[in-house]
């Protein structure tokens, strides 16, 4: 993978300058180097909605170094490592934020740890990685650096990986957790492409879903104007994956789901679209 | 209108991966491409709020490709749409975001449905249009594809229109709305330059303007630091809008007025700007 | 200084258009300019958070035309103005904005009034200097415009500036105040390298801390995993200054402090890293 472009994943927010930092360290060592930044806004530490977010946007990249750092170990004993993919290249720490983007991508071909310090900044503080370490090896492998000159490699069965999110399919029923919630309050679950056909869900049919101890039924399939405006539906979002929303709403809060939560879905005895969306 | 730039406008938000993902696609079709991010923090489906910061942006701009995103029809039979401007081309769905824009770039020369599939991506899902339609529409036109080659063409007395904002003036009297508050708290109204000039206001006049029961004296004039802190002012703001400033202060919440709110203004008899101020 | 570069801090937001008029309007005079922005969430009119940050963060950027606009005095006398440092140049209002930064990247090696207005734009309003003088100053001197050529000299002692942190320093103790709070709760205070090596404060001593009327202990020294989740500790931050922690939390509200608050510190009689920190 030879590239110019960045994408850049953290936790830092825009209020301060730490997110400019980065960049201008990248473009310091790496003039010609093109950043897209994917998100700042991952909620402090949460390594899972960064792995989420990172493996569902690096796919829709061109060929790029991505740059991630949700890292509240930063500055322990943690790993700092970069990754080869066929689709790209991943640096950030080693504490499972990478390892769904890695999957994404194709797959783990190469792993190092970023211990040559020749590649970090003169001076390496304790809590700003993202600056000292992590953006010099980022801008370093856009400028064509090879991943094995920064570092010692390592067995990638070795990295750090997040739980498995909850996930099991028979036909007609679904038993699943919320991945993700996005700005619009659309709820993604974990059951993608390979759960909705094992389940044989179809556009038309009713589902029924259980948050909690409350049942929703609403119809799946389409968008979100298939439904009346505030209107449940269900529908496979851009990401492949089996998701709720409210048509002008928020399905998060109408459901009371958080990423984590267990979804239970069942398929609904068929009857027309009309009596379903109700 | 060839151009390299591409302006950004959406109400994705940047919490999620969704505004990269289109900058991904459009860095992949066009690596040329130029990407001014003119905002993604329309509320969600707010139509109406997309269109004037669109209109009032887009003229500051290089000429460009307008790429905007404000759709939640997403995936239903609105059309996907392209215009031509003598200041420059709009990107995005048929609903009234683009109208405006439109006008303030000189008005449209050409419209075009974006049907031909060869412009889309691949697999174009039902709920993400910004990327799989109009992202790649974008960085084709930016790429200098012709306007005719994306689509087929339609009349532009087709294109949904908004509702035009309320507007009467008379010599001392404008009756107008709220047409957006910005992040200042800063009252825009739908009175521009012409009503400005045709009710007579000059700076140094004192007026009184009304918002729901309350009749509200101020200066009008200026700028924000021309009056003493925490007072009002109304004055013609950088879009050529007659608007209400609070200085150090939020005039919308001092006037509990939003966007979509009756304002009446009047001028009051000459006096003092010193009276006029309290 | 030659440079391409471009930073922008502002206090605008990205709700409005407001930015990306400023990034047009430099795009359009100098297409070759890279603007990296470091923030534009500066509360509204907080100069002195906006000094702060931008401070920290151009030592870390590319030599670069740095351009930055808190100015709730735009459109009244208050002077326009660009400064040169060995470390880049500077454009914004003169209300202190700019003079940590100055300080930060060398000194002041010569000061203009940004008052020949060729290099304005056509139209100036009085209420978007940021667009209408500030950006296209910026954009020219990106273009290798000379600094004197945008306006009239001034003696760079007649600067406005701000209150000069509190900092009081013996053996043992120090008397600061909040500097910054960032967007994890990180508590930044005014005492830097030499305030912290003239207190002799040491990794493994404990410290006591005095936040209103109460005093908490906690470690000094290491990174935010280095004590307990949820554990206060205090450490030097990534730009050198004594600062407050939680492990996985927030310290500002930990220790109900904001910016300019008083802060006390004092080390503890030497014990076991363990016991401090509890």
């Amino acid at each position: 993978v030879r590239t110019d472009w960045v994408s850049f994943l953290t936790d830092y927010g825009v209020y301060d300058g730490f997110v400019a930092a980065c960049h201008g360290v990248i473009g310091a060592i790496t003039p010609a180097a093109r950043v897209i930044d994917i998100t700042h806004d991952v909620p402090p530490g949460d390594i899972r909605r960064g792995a989420v977010v990172l493996a569902q946007t690096a796919p829709y990249l061109p060929p790029a170094v991505h740059l991630a750092v949700v890292d509240p170990g930063v500055g322990t004993a943690r790993r700092a490592i970069a990754l080869r993919t066929p689709g790209g290249l991943l640096v950030g720490p080693d504490n499972g934020l990478l390892g769904w983007a890695a999957d994404a991508l194709g797959g783990i071909e190469q792993a190092i740890t970023l211990d040559n310090t020749e590649f970090h900044r003169n001076e390496v503080t304790t809590t700003f990685h993202g600056r000292d370490i992590f953006s010099p090896a980022a801008a370093h492998l856009a400028a064509g650096v090879e991943l094995a000159d920064l570092g010692s490699p390592f067995d990638p069965a070795e990295l750090v990986a997040l739980r498995r999110p909850v996930l099991t399919v028979e036909p007609g029923r679904i038993g699943c957790e919320v991945l993700t919630v996005d700005r619009f309050g659309n709820v993604q679950t974990s059951a993608g492409p390979d759960a909705i056909a094992a389940a044989g869900l179809r556009p038309g049919v009713t589902i029924e879903l259980a948050a909690g101890e409350t049942w929703h039924q609403m119809p799946y399939g389409g968008t979100f104007a298939t439904v009346e405006r505030d209107r449940l539906l269900s529908y496979v979002d851009s990401a492949g994956r089996l998701s709720m929303a409210v048509n002008g709403g928020n399905a998060a809060s109408r459901l009371r789901l958080q990423a984590g939560d267990p979804v239970e879905v069942r398929t609904m005895p068929e009857r027309t679209p009309d009596q379903g969306a109700r």
